[in-house]
């Protein structure tokens, strides 16, 4: 049992033969590789800070299930406390890459939901899982993996449900049941930290009926699996680490800035029945969805808190930079994208704080508390990016490249011409700017992702819905009582 | 030791001698006043429930001080679970009366800083203050008492301090000090609930310099106090309940919608000692101002959650009555409501998430949460309200008058021209109509109390930014670095 | 031919045996009535200002029948000036009076609206509708009438077309047709000025099918014609004007403020053919429909720009007597209210911006950005009215009576306490409170109005709806073109 | 005099030397250069156009200075419907290209008010500038050359004004004035279309004092003069385009998709007299930027509708392309984004109507609604794309490359997988998704150029402060006569 350090995890998954595709070629090397490199860094940061004094006692906690030291990215949610803990940790982490750490992020809620569920079909129906799945999760804790967590299917026709597809593997499917183990074909689509994890770990993406029992499949098999493909996503501003000329400020957010997801491509993988912890027990899909979506959208959303806190500080920054930063429009500004940011933290803490515990010992926070955080914190990037830009100025979206500040004859011509605060060098303001760039969503995902990461808005106004619904009742009657209306 | 109930609280206020006045008239009876009763409902059904077998449970609960039952509004947050409940239960009885019941709300709040203000005030200073406090609070418990809660005072002229202001008493002082106790003059202002009270709390409305300990001071009297003079409000929609032939329907909610609120002048009144509980010690008003506002912003936003949920519930109801329950932007906008409306009580849970306890045991909520959930709580309502508006029809500001209705010429031309969903009565559709009139603000201050409740909104904006600030300076540092701009 | 004042404008009104009731009694006299005295002052304002040397110049014109000198609310809009001429001046009027003046409003835009189908109607079937249009209209320009707009059935089953409806008199219809004339049975709801005009000027409020022959009617009667009945509405904050105490200041508004608004019930009401305008002409219907509408949401709103003037003046005024019109955040709220209201006014001008000019010479606005600049003065209205409270504080929505402040006790404690700006007298800080209580919509229905005066803004909603299906397969062709796809 | 194709244009500017810098070089031939290329294809469409039968009604008209027909494009305001047809123009060009065609379009609003302001400054001074000005833009018409218009400097130090400036060529300048003309120094940055333009037209970036003549200078050179250096800026997803293996789709609007943009120094270039148009009047300079910045921001929101247009099609298509075409919240947020929009395009069309005509014959909108307007343009554009990514799903954030679907492995499972809608191809879903990243502004800079092209929005708000503040003495009497106070 040792906890691993950044290195050791870039080692690691260096020595695997992950079979991850980029623009039509295998990459060969994802540690070196510029679009998979920086993404590791991110998640090695939470590998190295748990070594460091300053932060293990954040990082590292005890395993309720070996009782043992682990990294704090592989305990699940006990009690409400880890979960607060989780989501504040969530967003400080966010403050230190300005990046996604998926391959150690989304798993942790599978996991939790995956440990209750186990818990009480072994419970009812007699089967194994759970003991599986501890053993599993045991193992991950003491080899302190990354385990990337598969959750969304292609899903095909929207109109219609799984069993009905035209293409029978729209939603990941059993489609054979051998001695020792199951044989899954289908995809997942927009995995966070896929390709840079040791371990995959597949849920349901929704609940199933009846006939759909080769649907209700949730496993986990190492990331290097034969008859896994994996594509790498290019969204348009991660083109520029593969431009020839590219290099430093150019990048923005350098040391971390790129996204990692793939789609994943199933083809007929075996996975042994030690790794299988649900096989067509479609009645408890829906519990499981119902319990690990509030769980996963409250911890997305914390992270996107960490990187508004970036904004803001970026805002203040350039704002300081450009020779404004005591204007009262700035501060305005930055007050308001506090309170939209805030906002959407405060309500995540408020479905902490309404949340439950299953039988099994898991804690799991309120469904309608985590939708309208989620929803918020959606609305609230937006709305920092748009104030981002507002402060920045025009530059943040004019900048010339880092190539041209290097040359001898244009480089003192931006050198003289650039400079705003007499204080300020104009390297450290060309800097920022991309910086800003990237943390206002022009150079990366990350605002878009505040709207899609962990499931789209509408999800999230669906979930709202059906919580007013289920009270109209009850707050119809009470109006027509105090105007004295007999129904 | 006993319980009141609704009436017998009725009672107690009758026998009591409160020198109210409205339109320069003293109110001889409260109980029976247009004005004042429909406030006295609200109150007494607090006290009622308390004896309801369904509702007992949550509306008494064990003292901490005597270990005896009591009404739950008597009780002090003593952890984060007290106060949680504090906040449903707030929520849930703003359902059920559609109005204020300051005559037991906001000293609670004031209390609750009190218990661990005069604790620290004793452990520190060797005084008394906390055994007078907790044996005056006792009694609250034991006499099941309703309590005023006075914080806000006149402020005089706003650019000069209260030890600078021309008129002396434009914040509430120390005239007098004698050896049975203090001589106070000054006046309090917009304080819920005051004249329907048994007793007066009063507090400081802010902190105070080492040149204002005259303003230092925290007592409480009984409300029929020689010296002390009540002026009652009167918004707008309150005259109708002074107009002849006002009946009925007219009233929107009938029975309990008259918000109680007076303007108090304090005419150099005795205190006795053992009614004191802080004298002039100014280094600690900042403290007890710092932990009683949030507390309050969070109580006084959750019952505005309860009104909101009427105005859902109405919304859907008028829909309905209308005939166009069904449309589909009447379901948009009823979840747009919702939306809005948890946003903030979402982060009012959030705040108690976050909330601490002193070393005295009492529990309070955390600033910034309690600051940002009250400023939403304040946009939400004056959102649904406009929603609300625009559900209802043009008829929610152009009803008739109850004695039309009654009349047997106009009454039948009402009933055949009014009727719209044919499964409704007219009669129900035009009662409807009015409390919608009421919920959405035309005809109460419920709107715009929401702005001004517990703190103008500017003061919750302040603190999000001073939040903010204080933290503006590491969110400032970790932009810096990820750019890998050395400062 | 001769423009009248204001004192003969009221005079001819009380010479009027018009049927109106109150709290189910008939206004004898609606000049000296509480409630209807207001209305008539801000109708009285307009004909007043004809003769002012320094306003004739915009209230007056010449006619474009008889070429005599009209005032300009008879007017007729022949052009794009004369349409954002009108704007402009119900702005300003607004300012002055802080009321409606639908006495003499509403018509003029469906008089607009009638000359030109009229022409139209003739045009193709050979009628006189025309002829008698012009001439009932000559008559109006030269007695100076005001002239009430009805326009709003009450509908009955939403769910139902009018032929369909269970009560055939849920809209407008005509029972009988006689040799002189024909005779209606009916209602029409929510009608602003009705009680107070001379006349009546009816149209109906939608498109009317084939079989709905009997409902397709426009015609014009003497608001005291024989078989008429209407019914003063009542909302919660007028009650004041009857309560037996009330005065001075708290009527916010004294001398305006009392919106004038009717329910009219039609009990077989015969009209002679001279004063039909349309009669069964159901294929015109939707045409005027959408002449009219878009014209009277521009008017509308145009004067809810006027109120909100009064907002922010009264804002600042506020502020000031407060004792912070020099604080930053009172300067950013009054620029954001400025921003949302000059939104919605700018838009309208855009409306007349890309207007059209029939046949017959009649200009109407452009119906799309009549409509988003109608609902954008709602939510305008809704947003300057929360930001009025916010600046006002609490005291806007608590204040004490006209009566306590000249009692000889309790006037001296409220002129010693609520004194805030030195500089200002405690009487005249009370007397803007409730200016601001009424123009923040508690103590007069101005804000709700602007929800449903002219349309409730779902009816915009549709028509912004239907003007983007319009023109979305246009938009989506040219996004295929640009991607490249062949459809 | 012949109006140019769009070959002819490209042609020209082949042959042109411009000295332009792309990553520390020169770009040889900015027709084929991948970065310069797409942006001359959109500059390229308005010369053709005025050559198609369809279009050449739009985009051609009859020059005021030569009689001649020239293209639209090199027109000046010389009416109101002018103005408006260019607004109209600018939104359907923008619906055609996705793109700006900056190298034509603000150096119209520049001419137009040098056309005004040198009429008046001849008038008064005896000066010859506007026959001058009159002669280059009647050879401008006639040769149908492109104009880039130069408006900002870089400003240095934001707290000191021109004159101040520790480097005084933060503002450009006259540094020596010769017989035959004037020597300017300085730089201008932001300049759209600045590269791929024949001339290039310089004005003030803002009013200057007494002490600022150097300052006040206008001029217009060849864009090959000597002594101009370009650089062109490369905002992050437009590395793309220089990546090696990037094709097709991966560009989203691949023929006209790349912002030109430069900043441009200026060192020591000679202008002859004849190109002068201002020299030292620091008295008019005010003036000039009073009339060109409103235009200005009316013209650069008039095409942000054209986007917004581009992403309600957008939005449209690939909803139907995921199968949720005709959901009910997809409706609902086309609906709400056309709303915003369309509010904007309004407020421009009533700055239109509110304009003005100068002595000289030119037409200004005004400046309060265009202020207003561009404001909401800004606002509209960050909703509808925050709306945009919302209805296409995550694989806006999230896509594979062009190579990978072209791939013989990769290619099948994602045509497999990525199916949606059975009656569309994977193939067509790909393409837009791209194309949505690109209106979103995740691909392109389109959504971050609406909160700063044509000035920052911090710009607006203190128009619309001004605008206010001017008024609100009149709005502040009002309401002090209607609550009968006399100040």
């Amino acid at each position: 049992m040792a906890l691993m350090t950044g290195q050791q995890y870039k080692d690691s998954i260096r020595d695997m033969d992950i079979n991850v595709y980029l623009m039509g070629k295998k990459i060969e090397n994802q540690v070196d590789h510029p679009i998979t490199g920086p993404a590791m860094e991110a998640v090695a940061l939470a590998y190295d800070l748990a070594h460091d004094p300053e932060h293990q006692d954040r990082l590292t906690t005890t395993s309720h299930i070996s009782g043992e030291k682990i990294n704090f990215f592989t305990h699940l949610y006990r009690d409400v406390d880890v979960f607060v803990k989780r989501l504040d940790l969530m967003r400080d982490m966010a403050r230190r890459h300005g990046m996604c750490h998926g391959a150690r992020c989304v798993s942790g809620n599978i996991a939790n939901g995956l440990e209750s569920i186990t818990f009480e079909m072994d419970k009812k129906l007699g089967t194994e899982y759970s003991k599986r799945f501890r053993t599993y999760w045991d193992r991950v804790q003491r080899e302190d993996l990354s385990v990337g967590g598969y959750i969304t299917d292609p899903k095909g026709d929207r109109s219609k449900r799984p069993a009905d597809q035209e293409n029978p593997d729209a939603y990941v499917r059993i489609v054979d049941e051998k001695k020792d183990g199951i044989v899954v074909r289908g995809a997942k689509v927009l995995i966070s930290g896929a390709s840079i994890a040791h371990e995959a770990l597949i849920m349901p993406t929704r609940g199933m009926r009846e006939d759909e029992k080769a649907h209700a499949v949730s496993f986990a098999v190492p990331t290097d699996t034969p008859g896994l493909t994996l594509v790498h996503q290019l969204p348009s501003p991660d083109f520029r680490r593969l431009a020839p000329d590219a290099a430093g400020s150019d990048f923005g957010n350098e040391r971390y800035g790129v996204y990692n997801a793939c789609q994943i491509f199933f083809d007929d993988v075996f996975v042994p029945w030690d790794r299988v912890f649900m096989c067509g027990e479609v009645e408890y899909t829906n519990t499981l969805v119902g319990r690990v979506s509030p769980t996963f959208r409250c911890v997305t959303s914390s992270c996107k808190c960490g990187h508004r806190d970036l904004l803001l500080g970026g805002s203040a920054v350039i704002a300081d930079y450009n020779g404004v930063g005591k204007a009262g429009h700035i501060r305005d500004k930055l007050s308001e994208m506090s309170f939209e940011s805030e906002l959407s933290y405060g309500c995540l803490l408020g479905a902490a704080q309404k949340g439950y515990t299953t039988e099994s010992g898991n804690f799991f926070p309120n469904a309608l508390y985590a939708n309208v955080g989620k929803y918020q914190a959606s609305k609230a990037l937006w709305f920092c990016a748009r104030m981002g830009v507002d402060i920045s100025g025009g530059l943040v979206m004019s900048m010339h490249s880092q190539k041209d500040m290097d040359d001898p004859v244009i480089g003192p011509l931006i050198e003289k011409y650039f400079k705003a605060n007499p204080e300020v060098s104009t390297e450290k303001r060309m800097k920022m700017m991309r910086m800003m760039e990237y943390l206002t969503g022009i150079g990366n995902i990350l605002v878009a992702e505040s709207s899609q990461g962990g499931a789209p808005t509408a999800n999230q106004q669906m979930v709202v819905n059906a919580a007013m619904r289920s009270q109209l009742e009850e707050y119809k009657k009470r109006v027509l009582e105090l105007a004295d209306i007999q129904d």
